[in-house]
């Protein structure tokens, strides 16, 4: 890891600590899993299961619901409600990434599409809506007011903070500040409600609510700098077939804010070109973003950025109790990081 | 009004039903009006206050939040829970229409659309998800766990009325039942919803909650059965300029279902022609498909199956008080049909 800020992954972590979290909360991601399965369902709309179905089922880390089980565990609750909270949370983010593909789809302006594709703008926007409301129906049955607010909130957040991304594409003035808003808003939000809700469930107190809805969003923050890096390829450069998304887009992550906040006149020039203008992007031009942005040691700042949040979400954990819940919450914040290496 | 079926509308009912309603909820509508007003800002996303405020106070006659007030006033509720919970009906019914706008461009497959179009389909999607969002904000302000159920079921139903709505465009086999199952979800849920939300929060007791939600659903489709006849002109036959739009899109409704079921072999081939391939239709089509509704009296019978629900609508009512609120609530299900005429 030649020069590489230290970390202390060792091979015997290999077992990342998604895996050791998820092994260790089987029994409720059991049930977890029991609830998403049985509400995921639509008995009189074959087609809605089935594209719920697969979006919900396929793959995905159930990163956010972990956090509330574990948050809930580590707090000693012994009720039910926090395995629909999860499966709510869970839902809000699905229906979350399938707007967000009608959403990105606009951006990228590609124009007439074929029917199958339109079609599927159609069924993405309904099937989201559907899963958002299955949302609120399983945070019925928790059956809890608070946790109902937090997370009807964290929702119109969301909503707000994609609005203000939407705004800031292609804008090269953005802020480091905006920016930090804006994922603030449309990430970390959902990971603040999803661990903010266990001591909502377990009456824990507004201290532990506090120290916990920090956690989530300190370490939704880390989670989305990290992300913004690897689209670029992270450190590695590794410029694979996944990478180059935003860029295309003209999406502002904080490492183009960061190398356009250092461009002499003529990288400036490459910017506008490339980012502003919508139809500027020619073959080789991600390549020599990526040669920029670590000439300014852009992605080296924003994983830098990551590893402050990271430590933030560790250390609002010393107000909770100390168990081997609380360890592997901190352990996932810290892995977050890590994975960008 | 030559030769047509009979109904009490007289010149000094001019005022309509849903003015005069209006006018007597006029304090409780105020007190709406200032919730919503409130509560579709958003501070730190101008453009999606303005996007919403748009949609949710340029007209709109608030039809739904209206049934929500004088259903409580019939019942002598005395809280204020009603206003937050008409709010969240009509919020739910404006991010309804957003998302639609996305889901009919699709069905119409207008192909590229220009940049400020796209765009529209975007912010379309996000601010109704911040609609949603908010809904349920103000259903939680209402603190009643039963009404937040019957709304987020409503919200799940509608998703899934519309998908299958999709699923039946140009599908000219498409029964009469099935038609009707459609429009139940995705009209009628929102309106039962709406007029059983009063008897919960006001403690009617089941026998009431079932009468107002039997009032709604029926109300909700003879409005959607009217509807379906206007797009065809109506009696009137006037195809003026908001007409033939469900013709185009190859949309199933009721008028078109009967045509179909009675068409003779030229016919059907007429229907096959315009309605099952998407690229059929000719000038002179959408006359040609209203000789054809008016052949077999499917505008007429269509009229009727709504003048059946009103009717529904209004002897539902017969379990609750006998009121000011109850004969405006059956004065407004009968205007609902009237208005075809």
């Amino acid at each position: 890891m030649n020069g590489l800020p230290q970390t202390n992954f060792q091979p015997e972590d290999a077992i990342n600590p998604v895996v050791r979290l998820s092994t260790l909360a089987s029994d409720d991601m059991t049930q977890v899993e029991a609830v998403i399965s049985e509400r995921v369902d639509s008995e009189r709309t074959p087609l809605i299961a089935s594209v719920a179905r697969y979006l919900v089922e396929a793959g995905g880390k159930r990163i956010r619901p972990l956090i509330t089980v574990a948050a809930a565990r580590m707090l000693d609750y012994d009720g039910k409600g926090h395995h629909s909270l999860a499966a709510a949370v869970e839902f809000i983010h699905s229906a979350t990434l399938l707007h967000d593909d009608v959403v990105d789809e606009s951006e990228l302006r590609r124009g007439k599409k074929p029917a199958n594709q339109v079609y599927g703008n159609a069924h993405s926007v309904l099937v989201g809506d559907f899963l958002f409301a299955r949302a609120f129906m399983l945070m019925v049955d928790a059956g809890n007011m608070q946790a109902l607010h937090v997370l009807s909130r964290a929702a119109a957040v969301i909503a707000e903070g994609e609005v203000r991304q939407l705004e800031a594409v292609r804008d090269i003035d953005l802020s480091r500040d905006d920016y930090v808003a804006i994922i603030d808003a449309k990430t970390a939000a959902l990971f603040a409600a999803a661990a903010q809700v266990s001591p909502i469930l377990s009456g824990a107190g507004p201290e532990l609510e506090h120290a916990l809805e920090t956690y989530g969003r300190e370490l939704g923050l880390a989670f989305q700098l990290v992300d913004d890096a690897l689209d670029y390829g992270g450190l590695a450069a590794d410029l694979g077939k996944n990478v180059g998304d935003d860029f295309r887009e003209g999406k502002m992550t904080l490492p183009l804010v960061l190398a356009v906040e250092q461009a002499d006149a003529e990288e400036r020039k490459f910017w506008q070109r490339v980012i502003t203008d919508p139809n500027g992007q020619r073959d080789g031009d991600l390549e020599e973003a990526v040669k920029l942005l670590n000439k300014h040691g852009a992605l080296d700042a924003t994983l830098e950025a990551a590893r402050t949040h990271a430590a933030n979400a560790v250390k609002a954990l010393e107000a909770a109790p100390k168990n081997v819940w609380s360890d592997s919450l901190a352990a996932l914040a810290e892995f977050v990081v890590e994975r960008a290496y």
